[in-house]
């Protein structure tokens, strides 16, 4: 008998059929003679209604009242949800963060967990309850009501998975699994049984957006082994853990993240001075927009070039504030390029393979593909590369390193 | 300065703009230097919503999981409330029943009130801020959310001024106080400026339906000073209160209440023995049907005539019950009637005044108005007529008794 955490995200519980299908996927998970903890966000649409009126009442609406208001759309589900399972013939109580006690620090919003106390949760379970939970909410040591920020669940679900050392958190969600790669960039992309959360958090990170990247930080920190799973479909999904598979097993790389949202800005011819990078760099950061790749080239005449990539949406802006520098810095011209893509190999497998990289600059060089950037860390190798060819790229690396699934009899 | 708890249902706060409104008439009051506490309702439509959705995932839905989701229609009145007085520059708080530390029984969907915490709320009315609580709810000592019932805010109202001894609880309606009597019928009816609780009861069981009879009872017996008013409109509504007028303008009666809701059962002829009554009106209740009225003439021969009403709807129910009883009680006949009304005379006043009862008799008499049947307490006077005759009777009474309003110069 194991215990179970298990998230449903608004989706699923989005209609009062959904919920009731959920109550039974709970339930017969339950007859298995498990322990299950139940965690449900608002019903889709229900958050964003309620931040509508918020905002008829003002401008930026005071965050504690925003908490308490919010906090109500999971507050309907877990009863709902009993309800449901009450049924079937099910025993089952609800929670709000406050009466779980999901201790979390005061700010409102975005709370932070920081405790969470187990002893009703316990007693129910042994009183063979199904445990409803309500993502997302916990309270401050004053009693307010707090938050954890869009998408906070995931968060919650974990959190209490680690609390009780559950032996599982299942995350429910309307994909079967995490993918080599995007099933709509490329027909032939599997469903992987498993991945670390190490290689979980740079897919996530870079637009497999299955799960939340805080949520596999936490399950990371505190090894709690993660599930995506299809709500209403069957399949085991893609468990999400700490371990590698066994070398013998061991891709070289286990899946393919691709971008299309950002934008290049190169300064070309640069004097080659010491902090020449801070510079140039230390201004858009202080205008809070987010840099991800970043270049240096050494040049032939002492002179530098320097690119980096942002944020589509932040192109415009950055580039005001480079050529705005391009005198102080006595850079010869400013660049931008809004037409590119970021394709990553993601794998700790890349620990003990050796020449992924060759492979990869091998196989887009057979398609003819130019590579503006490289980047690579230690389970990471990214590339830019021009807009047009990254659905080819995607394709031809994902069949050069054994991605595709075995064809079908 | 005074404390005062401002109660606003439903209706008041049924939109955007309405709690907005209601936002600006608590900043106005606060600005006046008093003290205020606010209890809101779920905005109208709300509360019937989540029953709704309550239904469709169980015939007769869990009460402590229906307590946790009815309770989330207050939970986001009392937010919005505060975000709209934030607006205004005004400092307030929002708190649950569990925060404030509403303490009740046990008794999910029909709980009551056992004791209020008033610590925090005393420290943010010294802060300056307006404290909103929602209404409606509490908490049990194990920290189940329940609710007070249908109508509860007001009570959830009474509750506060009494526990933190505040000057008057006032109650906002979509009338402007209480009436001598429905002014639908009665054009000349007027305003009451005073009412005391006694006939607030007697009235409100009767028909004139502005307050919760329990929040009234809970009032006068912690002697806490109602005030009737419209929530958008100005004026001064009705004090209901523990004193009557002074003897000298003490009129005779304060109002007349009247009923159409009611048929009557009349059982002919029953041999006249001890537990005749009990005999048959024992059955009635035990089919949990309410009796109203209830005369038994003296015939006679021996025999006696039992009549009592019921709720019209309820009428069927009860001749069948009766009729079975007709052998066993040896009675010659049962008749019924669903074509009456009940007219009540209501007043402190009659304490001191002799001669109301039969001034009345002379009245409905004039008219040529059939009484059918008469009962008396120490506070009211009714009498059930023909149903045709109500509008006529109420009146004639109306007049009667000095209660039309003064002709506008």
């Amino acid at each position: 008998m194991s215990l179970i955490v298990q998230k449903f995200g608004g989706t699923s519980v989005g209609t009062v059929e959904r919920i009731k299908a959920v109550a039974k996927k709970v339930a017969a998970f339950r007859e298995q003679g498990h322990d299950i903890i139940v965690v449900v966000s608002a019903m889709s649409g229900e958050t964003n209604r309620l931040i509508d009126l918020a905002k008829a009442m003002q401008a930026v609406p005071t965050p504690r009242e925003m908490d308490v208001l919010v906090s109500t759309g999971e507050q309907v589900t877990i009863s709902l949800l009993c309800m449901a399972l009450h049924d079937l013939g099910q025993g089952a109580k609800s929670y709000t963060g406050t009466q779980v006690r999901i201790l979390t620090d005061e700010a409102h919003t975005k709370a932070r967990i920081r405790d969470i106390d187990d002893a009703k949760i316990r007693e129910d379970l042994a009183a063979g309850n199904v445990v409803v939970v309500a993502g997302f909410q916990g309270v401050d040591e004053n009693g307010n009501i707090t938050t954890l920020g869009r998408g906070g669940s995931d968060t919650t679900g974990v959190a209490l998975a680690a609390a009780l050392k559950a032996d599982e958190c299942q995350i429910y969600t309307d994909v079967d699994g995490v993918y080599t790669t995007d099933p709509r960039v490329v027909s032939k992309a599997r469903r992987l049984d498993r991945i670390t959360f190490e290689e979980m958090l740079e897919m996530a990170s870079l637009g497999s957006k299955v799960l939340q990247i805080r949520s596999v930080e936490f399950a990371g920190k505190y090894n709690v082994p993660l599930r995506v799973l299809h709500a209403f479909q069957g399949g085991p999904g893609t468990l999400i853990s700490l371990e590698e598979q066994s070398d013998m097993e061991n891709p070289a790389i286990s899946g393919i993240a691709f971008t299309r949202d950002e934008a290049k800005i190169t300064v070309l011819g640069v004097p080659d001075t010491p902090g020449l990078a801070y510079q140039i760099l230390g201004p858009v950061s202080d205008a809070n927009i987010e840099v991800d790749v970043i270049v240096q080239n050494v040049a032939e005449d002492n002179t530098t070039d320097l690119t980096f990539t942002v944020s589509r949406g932040d192109m415009a802006k950055t580039e005001a504030i480079v050529r705005n520098l391009v005198k102080q810095t006595g850079a010869r011209e400013v660049k931008t390029d809004d037409k590119i893509a970021k394709v990553s190999l993601v794998g700790v497998g890349m620990r003990s393979h050796a020449g992924i990289a060759s492979k990869m600059f091998k196989t887009l060089a057979e398609e003819s593909i130019n590579i503006q950037l490289i980047t690579t860390s230690e389970i990471k190798i990214s590339v830019v590369i021009d807009e047009k060819y990254l659905e080819l790229a995607v394709r031809s690396l994902h069949t050069a390193f054994d991605l595709d699934s075995e064809p079908s009899i």
